[in-house]
């Protein structure tokens, strides 16, 4: 459990560097985020550099022996750079160009830049790869942010192009693979695809889904030919990026594939990502102050994954934001119970984004830990709250890692992108979808381990799959080998990696252990909500339904209303045919979980529990003060049973 | 009484072809569209034509008795085309081009593409223009379809330029005529004209609708050439274009005219088509899984008119769509429904679409008559049925042609484009009222003729206007000339063929016929409502409302509470000064009806009737089973009396 | 108290021109602008004028004994001028240009453009400079309207370089201004400044703020150029430009400065404006035929103060008009009501939009005083009372100008400008904020003068400050040299000029009177709504909430229910932590005047007073039949003190 601050030195006068961080350092932080916006101060012109102050800021953090995580500047080209390279700006969906004045205005495809990029990496890592308080490298900054990939650029046309021809082969396959002879869209060669935009309507699919792969390749090796000047020049030094939440425009298990990254690092804005998510109103009510209580928790521990256990959070929220359409004041204790929940979700490291609010610029409304006058801010003080108890508690600094858990949610980015692309109906959105499922899953105090679809899985004993588009015979082999109880929901199995019905209708290759066919499937207004009760809790299908067959092996476990089934199994394995309301969610995944075996409670609303270490946390983001369900005889390392709103407390449970 | 079915041979492998032949034979499949998008597998490169699969297809087919309807393909131009003219495509109102990769990317003002488009239909007419198994020829696919008429090119610019000059003959009459002087606006030449698109504020209304009708010629035009040249090369066959629903982009009936087409098609997706139209969100969610019980209708009865007579339905509704907001199952028995309100209404065909729904590209969300694995479909199952119902009877087999309805509903287009130029308050919609008024013909049992301005109007009783921009002379002799009663609605009279204000006040010419001044015009936000009753139904003024003076010899029927007129007349002729809610159009429209002489009567709700050739049908789209208004004694020829939603039955009366 | 109309000769026959001067004169009108839109028939090809028509229509005006407004007609440069100046077309965010065909076509930036102004004017004012019955000239029309400000040129960044330049002097100076090492967005020169629009995220609020200051200035100086024509050859007429409602574009009082213009004027379009401004939906419901009650107020108060007491309405609605979402008909009383509602705040002129309704054009849905038949319209009919009453009173005629107020309300346009820029909140907008203090005054009896920062306030009693983004030492030396009361609202001192958060927190230099510092400020959900009773008033919190630290000397009048305070104050200085519901906000208002020693009373709702010339006029908005709040032995001069919705009256109070 250690904490970790951003901090902007070219951002303040000199003469208060000093002072910065022997308060730093005083609060108990160890580990400060630099540089990685400062390009224009590294490079004031085109090859004249300037290394004197970054210098001076390194040693002066490291004097006080705060480690140091180095950002390569990439995410902000300086003007003059820009001007010698024009076409690096990134291209619009409308064909015009983005342009400078912001941050991120560089198109992804542009070979040029990547080279630019390269060079000023190498440059920082010759300079500090191996300064011994040089811990960690992070690439970039937010890749994907601000929606700029794609980029609808010549580079990136001809890029694809290339990809396509890679992974095709020959035109006719392409052709073939799209089903390009629907409406005539057979192209003569690689060199006559265009890039899938501004078509008169809906372009294909297929078209569609290999620019979204295309992008998400691009994403991985610009962060790769970085890691790869990193990986030379500082040996020793964490390679990462700093990652987003509920971000799905590349993939971020094949980004950080083969040694890409040493840990996965996140930025965790948990109130405004609340306001800005599919979550019902409802739920953006009641934890406008707090967040909701998994949000955050969904990409803990999407992210503990992608770093294959190891995962920090790189920003942390430290007090009210800037950017979403509303930016309300934290309620007390929360900047504090974040930090923890992360460590209890396995983080080691938490950093807080920033040090000190910054009175001018874009960000100027966005707080940290210290306010424009310097003072602790209201989060600052709670951080300082939090590093103290963590310094006192032995358990707590040596906390261990989590265990695996004993249920695992799969997340799969490529149906994320093949729903986007057909959503069928507007409303419609698996990532929504499968935080729906993990929360009713964290509601009923289970721990969950979100995992792709390539994942080892035959250590769990409950494995959800909210949905998954494609399915081949390498998952439904797990399936088959595996002990574990199995529950599937809605569209899974509906497309072949080419985007197509899959020939034996969906749920494709799941039929070989769960007989049934969709024979129609539906996407629902609002008011067209088919009625299901599953035991005594009543509800309806949302978004999404379909008329499935049940054939010869498989067992209607409900049906709605009208007659239709909504869950069908065949010995472990369940299907759900809908989106369900909420509560019907939590009683589907909680007879789940108990059927393999699994205790399940029932929470407080808006508590939530976490395992680590052998201690149980539980985490307060409801209205009401609780009493935290700990066993008779636990005994407390952090706080108390009872919890106000904003509140945590952690145990042992006894022997 | 036929059934017909789109077929994409080239979307399936050879082998499959004559056992779909087969079983489109024993299903009672009469006619099979095919070919409309196929124009990279008939002309692969450039003047290299491939006929071999199309031959092949054409024999398979008609070695079962199967007719054939041949499309042109030129809504789908392939790449290579567009990549010889890349001018051909559109134009955007942003000034960006459409961009190739799905269909319709072709400028109808491109006189290149045009040429393309001759060649490609004498190649193919020569072909098969003289086959006896072609019985007819569908030009492109739905003209305007993804709003790409207009195109904002300099081809597009030119092409008005002339048109302009042709209809005006100098530009110092168009300056006139458009009223130029307001605002300086006043051209000194034809070629100084631009597109009104991308002004500061509103264009001159003149000018857009000047626009919007060179763009209706240009549809015109564009299938002329190919019909012109598929009546030389298929002097026998039925030439024809799919239409769609609540499609008002150009004058259908400017593009009937002088024998343009044999017979009036359309694509009816009655679900889809009721979740965009303006009806109010109550009838959305109670007809979500029926349509609406009027949006088929009135197409029908509106391509009843454009093809004088003769209609057919090309593409109807077989499944869930794709292209909604939503796309729900329809409920059990409406595909087998829509195809008999379809012929109740006069249809001599009914084709759905598709065959077998396509796993892949664009559509594959979109049903069929059978599923991706083959399988009859639940809506093809309810097309075999109806198949056999039809087989086996006599009377439905041989059933006479509709007869003239007592009733007509005049429907005009440029109407719609000079409302859409100044709606003067959001919401307002001359379909949408029109098509109030037509369902609240229809909800008392009337049949309606839908019927152009231009029509010979002198056999109906009761003669319903529900609004019509321009008057002139000739209609206003019609109305002197008449017997019938003559129903005027809102915003009649009340513009000049150059888009004024008629010197008089609207409504202009009426004033002849029903001495009265509109003196100011109303748009009403929700929440202004003035409020009305007649007899006993009590309702308010929607949208629109006129201050009206009553001159001499005009009579006040009924007043708003606010004492002004709302309903006024002067013998046989009757004016409406405001879109009324819906219960108060029926109240209107059922006593102009009843002053007419004509019966009405109160249908269970979402039950509908319609007359042919001495059968009344009944159509149940309500949630409720109800009893069908049949007289004692009444001889059914389909169906039982009691109707389960989804349910139809027809009678005939007894002597 | 003068009536004026405008009136387009150039849109009608010659013929009409007689009839139409004497029609005027009879109904008492004494002002006529003319000739704002005329340029292509002054100068129908370049360089060939033609002033034949304009002579005429003057001298058939002027033998009337009509005095002439005559306007200059660059809003509407003719096509023959825009196309010999192709990029004199303004350029669209989007990087494409608006097109030529409505009004409004030019881009303020272009110096060749201006030159023709220059040159149009010159032409004009040579010929009617000194005619004896022109008495003012307007320049262009509506500067800013339809958005035309900014315009994204090379034009416009050429010269907001060099206006850069201007201000800072060296690029250091500005980069340090700006904050530009965050993002490393340092430019190294002016000429690589951009215009920040099309960037992948926000762009600098400085370089936004910038930008906004050159826009405003341009506006300015297109002005200044006519006027400076316009005094050479017109010594003796006023000029003048009509401004609009609730625009804020650029800033007014800068414009005005330096007497740049003799008379403020506006186009008062109440029912519209109220239609769009960002009133609750509530107030648009209850007033929609009659406009919300301090919506012309508003703008009265406010462009007295910018033409140093001298304001005019140029262009005041006469019925229904044809731009917002809905246009309703006003109720009865209204089109008289305005014109006294603008006497009474101070005009010396009120000018109707427009004699007669043009039947063709843009604008054939907009009423004028004549109906398209030359029938006078209700509204017209309304005037010629007005007119005759007017005529008929001694008192009215020579009605003396108003006294100043005992209370100011300060209204800065930079403060709108900086809060548009980071909201932080959806929904919060400065202008909303400070109508809604205005109307909580004039609903308590309260006349307002609204003011500049830069005016002097010794004499006033109460001084309202609902927010002023920028505070700077002279502006607190007033409320130090003041003995008024102040009353500052939320985001006061919240900025530097440069865009900046000061170093000793919000509100900045306010602390020298009222010691508090704002720590965090949040924006809030619609369900986030802090409770508060002021009193017995109860309320919350809408869209913006400071947490506020009451320094040394800073009492806490009020506090919310959560337990941070509202209400802060000093002895006469107040300052509000939050935007408040708005019965907090007449609470807070009537409670700040009675401390400042003024009297309240609780008006009738939809009842409003103003003071002029010793006269008390008094306004019935409301639907209900109400008593004029006149004292015993009031001396009526207008009307009567039982006022139905539409009415006004005004009395002499009994000494």
């Amino acid at each position: 459990m250690q904490i970790g601050v951003c901090y902007y030195p070219e951002q303040w006068p000199r003469t208060m560097w000093a002072d910065d961080a022997r308060r730093m350092a005083e609060l108990g932080i160890s580990h400060v985020r630099i540089a990685e916006f400062a390009w224009s101060r590294m490079e004031p012109r085109k090859g004249v550099f300037d290394w004197t102050w970054l210098d001076e800021a390194i040693e002066t953090l490291a004097a006080r022996g705060l480690k140091l995580v180095l950002g390569t500047p990439t995410a902000s080209p300086p003007k003059w750079l820009v001007d010698s390279i024009p076409d690096m700006l990134p291209v619009r969906a409308d064909g015009t160009r983005w342009n400078y004045g912001s941050r991120r205005h560089y198109d992804i495809a542009s070979v040029a830049y990547r080279k630019e990029c390269e060079r000023i990496t190498e440059a920082m890592a010759q300079r500090y790869g191996r300064h011994p308080a040089v811990v960690a490298w992070q690439t970039d900054n937010e890749l994907g942010c601000h929606d700029t990939v794609p980029s609808y650029s010549a580079a990136a046309q001809q890029r694809f192009q290339a990809w396509l021809a890679q992974r095709y082969g020959s035109i006719e396959a392409l052709n073939e693979a799209w089903g390009n002879v629907f409406w005539s869209m057979e192209y003569p060669s690689f060199e006559t695809v265009g890039l899938p935009v501004l078509t008169p309507t809906d372009a294909n699919p297929s078209h569609l889904l290999d620019f979204r792969r295309y992008m998400s390749d691009e994403v991985a090796s610009f962060h790769r030919e970085q890691a790869e000047v990193l990986r030379r020049h500082a040996p020793d030094a964490d390679v990462l990026h700093n990652f987003m939440g509920f971000f799905t425009t590349f993939d971020h298990y094949e980004f950080a594939a083969n040694n890409a990254i040493d840990v996965a690092t996140w930025d965790s804005y948990p109130i405004a990502r609340t306001e800005v998510i599919g979550v019902p109103e409802a739920d953006k009510a009641r934890y406008a102050r707090t967040a909701h209580p998994d949000v955050s928790a969904f990409d803990h521990d999407r992210y503990r994954a992608i770093g294959a256990g190891r995962f920090w959070v790189m920003e942390q929220q430290a007090g009210p934001v800037n950017w979403a359409p509303w930016n309300p004041v934290p309620a007390k204790g929360m900047v504090r119970l974040w930090a923890y929940e992360a460590f209890a979700h396995g983080a080691e490291l938490v950093s807080y984004f920033r040090w000190r609010q910054c009175p001018y610029a874009q960000e100027q409304m966005h707080s940290g830990l210290n306010l424009p006058n310097n003072e602790l801010s209201p989060g600052g003080e709670e951080v300082a709250q939090a590093a103290r108890e963590i310094a006192l508690s032995e358990t707590l600094r040596t906390l261990g890692a989590p265990a695996p858990a004993a249920v695992a949610l799969v997340f799969d980015y490529e149906t994320q992108w093949m729903f986007e692309i057909q959503r069928h109906g507007v409303g419609f959105d698996y990532q929504t979808l499968a935080f729906d499922y993990y929360s009713a899953l964290r509601e009923q105090g289970l721990d969950v381990d979100i995992v792709s679809r390539h994942a080892d899985l035959s250590a769990y004993r409950l494995v959800v799959v909210p949905s998954l588009a494609v399915l081949d015979d390498a998952f439904i082999a797990k399936v088959e080998q595996s002990d574990a109880r199995w529950l599937f929901g809605p569209r899974t199995g509906s497309k072949t990696t080419h985007f197509a019905i899959p020939g034996n209708l969906p749920p494709g290759p799941l039929q070989r252990v769960l007989p049934l066919q969709v024979l129609e499937a539906e996407s629902l207004r609002p008011t067209l909500a088919p009625a299901l009760s599953l035991g005594d809790v009543s509800g309806a299908a949302l978004h999404w339904r379909e008329h499935v067959r049940a054939n010869e092996g498989a067992q209607v476990d409900a049906t709605f209303e009208d007659g239709w089934p909504a869950l069908l199994s065949s010995g472990r394995v369940q299907y759900a045919t809908a989106w369900l309301t909420h509560d019907l969610h939590r009683a589907l995944l909680g007879a789940a979980a108990r059927a393999a075996g699994l205790d399940t409670q029932t929470l407080p609303e808006g508590v939530r529990l976490a395992r680590r270490g052998g201690l149980s946390f539980a985490f307060n983001f409801g209205e009401a003060q609780v009493r935290a369900p700990a066993p008779e005889g636990a005994q407390f390392v952090l706080g108390a049973p009872e919890l106000a709103r904003g509140d945590v407390c952690a145990w042992r449970d006894p022997r």
